[in-house]
C-alpha cells in the first residue's frame, strides 16, 4: 500500500498545533506552580515533565493513525532506545526543542515532528506556540510558512534569494550549547572569533560575518535559514530529532519560487569537502549524515553577476569549515 | 504646566503601532525591490532607508503633539547631533532597533520609544511589529506586555519572580556587536569563556551560564529580562536609544506583582562597584549611566530560603563583573 504523503503532512501539521497548545498549558502550569527543574546532564539540558507528557500525545496520535510506523523521540530515546534510522517509515520528534528557552519562559520554543520515509527526511513540520510561527515542508513540494502576520501559507524563502557575495554579508547562527568542557569550549571559541573577527582589525582568520544569532533551538535556526533571513547555521552535538524536520523544510525552501537549489544541508567536515569534491550537490541527506550530529545548513543563493548561487553556497560552506575546529563526541 | 504622563504613554503605544506598520511595509518593500544595503561604519553596522524614514515619522508626530520636548534619534544623531540629556524633556528613540535583523528579514526587530522627564527615564514603549509583541512601562507604575496569545495587558514580569540561587541557573545574552578589532573580539570572547565555561571542566573562571541568546535587538534583550525570562543582559557600546525603553520597562517590571526591587539596571564595573559598595540599591538611572554606552540588566529576583531577591541581584551582578573585561569606546 502506497503512503498518501499529502495525508502524513496534513496530519503532522494538525499534530503539531495539538503539541503546542499544550506546550503553552504546560508553561502555563509550570509558571502558577512555580516548581523546580530536574537536571538530565547538567544544568544546561533540561527536562520537563511538559517535554515528556508532549511526547506521549504526539507519539499516541502517530501509534492510532499509524500503527505499523517506527517511533523515535527525544524522551523515549533518553529511556534507552539508539536513533536507528532504517528504511522503515519513521517518525522522529522533539517534543520541545529549545528546552531551556521553555523551562524559562523564553519564547523561542518548537515542536519539532519529522518523518523519514525510503530512508530519507520526507516531511517536516516546526511550529513556534509562543510566536505563532509554524513551517512546513514536504519533499518535492516545497516549504511553506504561516505567521501572525500572514495566517495565509506563504512558500519559502518568503524571497527570491538574494545573491550573497561575501561572507562579511552573512547572518549566521550558531550556539554555545551544553558541553562547557575546555577542549569544546577552547574550539569553539576560536572558531566563534574566526567566523566574527575583522581580519583587516588584526583577528587572525577572520571572515567577519554580519552578525551572529544564537536563539536556543536547532529547529528554529533551520527555520530562520528556510526563511531566508538566516545564512547559514553551523552545530555539532544535538541530535536527528533536533534536525529532521528542518533539514526537509530547508532543503524544500525553493521548489515554489522555481529556484535551482534550496538551502543544502551537509554534516561534518568529511562530509562535506567529499560533496564538494565529489559532488552530489547538492547531497541527498543520508541515514548517516541525519544521525550524524554535526550540521551545517547554508540557505538558497541567488546568482549574481559573478557568481551562480550553487558557486556561492559552495563558498560559503568552505569558509564556513576553515573558519571551525571539530571535535568528537 | 504639569504634563500628563498618562497621555504621553497611551501616545507612545500608538506612535510605536503606527511605525511598526511603517517597519513592516518598509520590510515588504525593501524585499520586493530586492535593494542593496547602504553601509555606514562596517558591514554590521547597517543602515536603511526605513530606518530614517520610521525616524522622520516618529519626530513629526512627536513634534506636532509636544512641540517644546528635545528629540535624540538615532538617525537624527548619526547625521552630526549629541545624545545629550539635560531636565528637558527629551524623547530618545531607535526607529529600527535590530537593524541587521530588519535588512536580513530576521523577525527580531522592534521600534524603542523612550522617554525623559526631569532627567530620568520615564516611559518607555518597544514594539516587534513581526513578533507581534509590544512592552510598555511607566515609572512608579509599572510594565505590562501585550503578545499575539495574550492580546490583553498583561504586568509585567509575567510571574512572580524566581529566586535564582546560582549563575549556573542563569539564561543571559550577549551580543557580537559590530567592534570587530582584535583587541574587543579577544576581551569579549575570553568573556564568554568565562560567563559559560565549566570551571570543573577546566575552564579558568567558568561560571557555566545555563545558556546563552543573541537576538541582535538590545531593546528586545532589556524586554526580555523584563518577562523575566533571561536573567541578565550586558551590553557594551550601544546607545542610550537603544536602551532608554528598555531601562524604563526593566526597571518597573515588578510595581504590579508589588514585589520589593524591579530589573536593576548598572552601567560600567565602576558604576556597578560603586553601587554595591555605597547604594543606593537599585541605583537611579542617572544621565551619565543612560548614555554611558555598559549596561548590565538583572531581572527581578524572588527571595529564596537562604538569601534575598537583592542579595541574589547584587550577587549576580559581581560574578558577571568579574567575569567579563571592559574596553574603552
Amino acid at each position: 500500500m502506497t503512503l498518501d504523503l499529502q495525508e502524513v503532512l496534513d496530519f503532522a501539521i494538525d499534530l503539531s498545533k495539538k503539541a503546542g497548545e499544550a506546550i503553552v498549558k504546560g508553561s502555563e502550569t509550570r509558571f502558577e506552580n512555580a516548581a523546580g527543574f530536574d537536571e538530565k546532564k547538567n544544568t544546561a539540558d533540561l527536562v520537563t515533565e511538559t517535554d515528556q507528557s508532549t511526547e506521549r500525545l504526539v507519539c499516541s496520535a502517530i501509534q492510532a493513525k499509524y500503527p505499523e510506523h517506527k517511533f523515535i523521540g527525544e524522551e523515549s530515546w533518553a529511556a534507552g532506545e539508539r536513533p536507528q534510522v532504517t528504511d522503515a517509515p519513521t517518525w522522529i520528534i522533539d517534543p520541545i526543542d529549545g528546552t531551556t528557552n521553555f523551562v524559562k519562559g523564553f519564547p523561542f520554543v518548537c515542536i519539532s515532528i519529522g518523518f523519514v520515509y525510503q530512508s530519507e527526511p520526507t516531511i517536516g513540520v516546526i511550529y513556534a506556540p509562543f510566536l505563532g510561527y509554524l513551517y512546513a515542508g514536504r519533499k518535492g513540494h516545497g516549504a511553506f510558512v504561516t505567521t501572525p502576520l500572514h495566517p495565509e501559507r506563504r512558500a519559502l524563502p518568503l524571497v527570491q534569494p538574494q545573491p550573497l557575495s561575501s561572507f562579511k554579508q552573512a547572518l549566521i547562527a550558531f550556539e554555545w550549547g551544553s558541553d562547557r568542557s575546555l577542549d569544546v569550549i577552547q574550539k569553539k571559541s576560536r572558531s566563534f572569533q574566526r567566523l566574527v573577527g575583522d581580519r583587516a582589525g588584526g583577528v587572525e582568520g577572520g571572515e567577519m560575518a554580519l552578525g551572529v544569532r544564537s536563539m536556543g533551538s536547532a529547529a528554529l535556526n533551520f527555520a530562520h535559514v528556510a526563511m531566508g533571513c538566516l545564512d547559514a547555521y553551523w552545530e555539532i552535538g544535538c541530535w536527528a530529532w533536533d534536525v529532521c524536520a528542518g533539514i526537509v523544510i530547508a532543503r524544500e525552501a525553493y521548489v515554489c519560487v522555481s529556484y535551482n537549489s534550496g538551502c543544502v544541508v551537509v554534516g561534518s567536515k568529511a562530509h562535506a569537502s567529499k560533496t564538494l569534491a565529489e559532488g552530489p550537490f547538492p547531497p541527498p541527506t543520508t541515514p548517516d549524515v541525519l544521525t550524524g550530529r554535526k550540521y551545517l545548513v547554508v540557505r538558497a543563493i541567488g546568482d549574481s553577476s559573478t557568481e551562480s548561487g550553487e558557486a556561492s553556497q559552495k563558498r560559503l560552506i568552505q569558509t564556513y569549515y576553515e573558519a571551525i575546529e571539530e571535535w568528537d563526541l
